[in-house]
């Protein structure tokens, strides 16, 4: 049977597959997840839901089939749209994934820490009276305003944003009006009913993945909450293909700029959409990002930031109109940047440490914020050290043959039989298993390790009546579960290749962990606390974690996991003045070890690929 | 003899001269300044000094000349540029005046009052150490100098501008630099020398003129001062005209407000440059505007604003971000807009108050600006007044015959013998005349009344040897100067026109002084001071003004003359946080008067017609 190549844009993967397999099909044997939803979700490719939409740029890829003719227009299909699941390979393909299918908007883990919190915003709400602007009363609309405010807040402070009088009609027309201000600032003002209440949107920005919270600044209460896959994955998966982008000149950095601006104003239309309001009733924002993410969407210099020693250009806490970074919210609206502590210690990190109060000099905590990059926070003594590794994107189902984020169908849990030949699994939502999750690899590795069906240096032992060789040849996998109960057409496996991986990570979190007590002069068994944090460090079972070696092998109950935490902080900061200055005092009091620069890095890591 | 029209772009003024005049002629005709320093000065016109270049757009105009041949490059020559004095007129022209022949920087009254101001400027200069940023010390430039001046200005306070991050190579190569430092957030830097003392820029942005004073905000001095025609005139002389501009659509006000902006950074260059600086060292700005010229520049809606009750869409004070309104001034650098009062009572009349200190309750004063528009400001009881008259541009030499503005070559006093049949003048550095500026109209005007050949209703006495008609008929004029005396080939005179265009100023003035006492319900004894600002107000006979009416009469030692009080103003508030609370305080205080709505006005107006 003849086999051609698929090429998948803008992921820039490629895979060889049979002819007459669909798109879908070669989409899932390279790892790429379509469809809202996750890998052809809802439906399982049945042709049911018409999500899995993708634009066949060259090649031959069949006749539209009747379920494409239902769910796609004509001129849709004549633009080369098909559906990935009706679609068959019929030569070398060229395929492109739509923004909206890639990364549809979605569920993500956002929820977070309970942590009480006395809403103290940095936005108040006032009614004034107005009188109607006629020749015998020219007062306009802002006299009155600055008047009556001035009764309220002191004369001679009241200040207009000049974008708010740019958009409103000067001249009175009403009884009263409802306005927003900020450090004496008008920034926003409600003339007819409705009158929603005071807005604030926080965003947890990171590299994968935007999480955002939308709050009534009032209450503290948390009116919807969502996430999606940050849109600049199109123009790489890990921060340093980001930065090399935008190094490439200054329209490439304002496309990539422009992005996450289309994807953060994305959000907060969906948020809005949600709780039933526009996304101008948004009049505070904050930003918690990680630092390549901050500094992309302030466009500052990046140069530095892809080249030892990884230096920030900009640390401090900033506050920026929303309309001059191209945001659109509430026409005054600030957006108030966490400080960043490095070039890979962000926003995100600092409202962790918030969030979770590990700055409090009770206890000697470690708090670990896993993703791509994890960041890794101490707490000893009254000080605080940080660093950050680059544990890598495999938990989050990247780069695992057959990964997948943490959506229906995934493999979350795995336990084996003590002789590693029953296995036993859970997916997401109970969904027929369509691949495996970072805490199901996570699992997985650590009851093969459990059972000797893996030895310390992360070999497979082939004897195994699991372990086999792959058809075409290549090291051994590990039969999770086979087609037969699968959702896809094949066996789940664990391969070699995923063992490297999870222990590339699991060595990079553990020698962070290692070096940042080896520069506080501290001792695994000096840890009161070790505080996890987000998405996957929550759903993750610890005894796996630990089993590998990736957590320091201390009881269980020394353990908290956190969720979010660094939206949590966000959160914090953004109904809070004094959380705000609570989180400038951590940035500025948290002193960051470079990894690189440690001597006994290298040493540390090799030795720390081991199991456990 | 033939002739034919001439029409002059973008002024709009058509002329029909005689064949074989020159473009000249033609321009001074229709009372057009062309050349540096005005009408084809500094030369007169014997083509010397190549200044009066126009472009003729159509139309026959002769050979170049060889005098206009070396002045004009060969491709200026081929796209029509041309010499004004050169250029004779062969057939009907549309000609062009280029902005910088019509429009050339040059000296304006910049002169302002002495007004004792301590410099308590905005912005704070701070000298930090910094290391270098290196493997081992991987802290970034911003980082150190947070770090510094939280030691100095609180610790957690400090932000950077973010435009100034941006334009900042991050990383920290110098022993030291120099910061200047606004509300806590770090708005320029000094990384090398020379370092200049912080500068700042006051504005007084009038309709027809614009003055610039570079000031160093630590000592007060004052170290360059000019003023150049806002180029904006391009697109109609008065107020009306530039709102009818920008309201037909966004491009058109976008359009009047760039060449507005351009104005503002040319000044600023030119002065920068006299002071021996960049721009950039600019780093707090102040613009006293009228209302219309505010708005204009801040985009501000302005519909309102040129119809009845033209209303101010935003009266409160401002500061915004010169980069982001387009001001190439330092990174961060913030520009402060005065608060305006009314439609027709702006920032400069605040400045102007606030300069003469005529907020001061102890005595009743009367402030004049004499304009295009002249607001005047009735301070009594600790209470204020203010009022706006169209009084027109007769003072500023237009819609005169033979109007000029102040500038060498006119004639800026007269003085006629008792019976009328001598006249003594003074030209403005003793230059041959070339017209007549405001004092010297108003002079010529209130001499003849005194001398009884003007009767109170303005019409000249047709029987007194130096009135004439003109040769052409038409209404009779009286003349100034024989030709043979003049520095043109044409007798000065003053015409039946002139005098209506006095009479109309001084009504509109003499009407809203008065209906400004009836309204606090004074008497003009009542009043202790009468304070005169403005270019012209300082320059002009004060016995003229109260020989025709327009100024009330009273004794001359209640009266003062206090130059460009408005820019003195500006530059007040620029230098002080004191003075700027102290013009906030008196913006709100002001209460106004809508002339059109006072019953009384228009018989009270043609009353005020009469002489005096």
């Amino acid at each position: 049977m003849q086999v051609f190549p698929v090429d998948f844009q803008p992921a820039g993967r490629r895979v060889k597959i049979e002819a007459g397999q669909t798109i879908l099909a070669a989409a899932q044997k390279v790892g790429l997840q379509l469809g809202e939803g996750g890998l052809a979700a809802p439906c399982g490719g049945r042709g049911l839901c018409g999500h899995c939409r993708v634009k066949v740029v060259t090649g031959a890829a069949g006749e539209p089939t009747a379920v494409e003719r239902g769910f796609l227009k004509p001129e849709e299909l004549q633009q080369g749209y098909r559906l990935a699941c009706q679609a068959v390979v019929q030569g070398p393909l060229k395929v492109d994934i739509p923004t909206e299918s890639l990364l549809g908007v979605q569920e993500l883990q956002v929820e977070g820490l309970e942590v009480g919190v006395v809403p103290e915003p940095l936005v108040a709400r006032y009614t004034v009276p107005l009188s109607r602007t006629t020749i015998d009363n020219p007062r306009p609309l802002w006299q009155q305003v600055a008047a009556e405010l001035g009764t309220k807040i002191g004369a001679g402070q009241v200040r207009v944003d000049p974008n708010l009088a740019r958009d409103e009609e000067p001249l009175a027309d009403e009884s009263a009006a409802v306005v927003t201000v900020r450090s004496e600032e008008v920034i926003n003002i409600y003339r007819r009913q409705p009158v929603p209440p005071p807005l604030g949107l926080a965003v947890d920005l990171g590299t994968t993945k935007i999480a955002g919270f939308l709050l009534n600044l009032e209450t503290g209460a948390l009116l919807a909450a969502s996430g999606l896959m940050n849109p600049q994955i199109a123009y790489g998966e890990d921060v340093m293909a980001r930065l090399a982008y935008a190094l490439e000149g200054d329209a490439d950095y304002e496309a990539i700029r422009q992005v996450e601006l289309e994807g953060l104003n994305n959000l907060a239309s969906a948020l809005a959409a949600k709780a039933g309001v526009e996304p101008t009733a948004i009049e505070e924002v904050v930003i918690a990002g990680n630092t390549a993410m901050h500094h992309l969407l302030l466009k500052l210099p990046v140069a530095q930031l892809a080249r030892a020693p990884y230096v920030a250009a900009l640390t401090t806490p900033l506050e920026v109109k929303a309309r001059s970074l191209g945001l659109n919210f509430a026409p005054g609206a600030v957006v108030y940047f966490l400080p960043v502590i490095a070039g890979f210690v962000g926003g995100d990190h600092v409202a962790m440490i918030l969030a979770s109060r590990i700055d409090r000099p009770a206890k000697f905590t470690l708090g670990l914020d896993i993703g791509t990059n994890t960041e890794i926070g101490l707490s000893y003594n009254g000080k605080m050290l940080s660093c950050s590794c680059a544990s890598g994107p495999a938990f989050e189902g990247a780069h695992i043959a057959q990964g997948m984020r943490a959506v229906s169908g995934a493999i979350s849990a795995v336990r084996l039989s003590d002789d590693g030949n029953e296995v036993f699994w859970q997916s997401i939502a109970g969904a027929p298993p369509l691949g495996i999750c970072g805490s199901g690899v996570l699992d997985a590795i650590a009851e093969l390790y459990r059972c000797g069906i893996l030895n310390a240096g992360g070999r497979l032992d082939t004897s195994h009546p699991r372990v086999r060789r792959p058809l075409g040849g290549g090291p051994p996998e590990f039969l999770l579960v086979p087609s037969e109960q699968a959702g896809i057409d094949s066996d789940l496996v664990v391969t070699q290749k995923d063992i490297s991986e999870i222990q590339l990570a699991k060595a990079a979190i553990a020698s962070g962990t290692s070096l940042l007590l080896e520069a506080a002069g501290l001792e695994l068994n000096d840890l009161e606390e070790i505080v996890v944090a987000g998405a996957f460090g929550t759903h993750l079972r610890l005894e796996s974690a630990i089993g590998i070696g990736m957590f320091p092998n201390l009881p269980l109950d020394k353990f908290r996991q956190v969720g979010n935490a660094a939206g949590t902080g966000a959160c914090l900061t953004l109904l809070s003045a004094s959380e705000r200055r609570r989180a400038e005092a951590i940035a500025r009091q948290v002193g960051y070890i470079e990894l690189m620069n440690q001597q006994s890095f290298n040493d540390v890591f090799i030795t720390s690929l081991m199991l456990p």
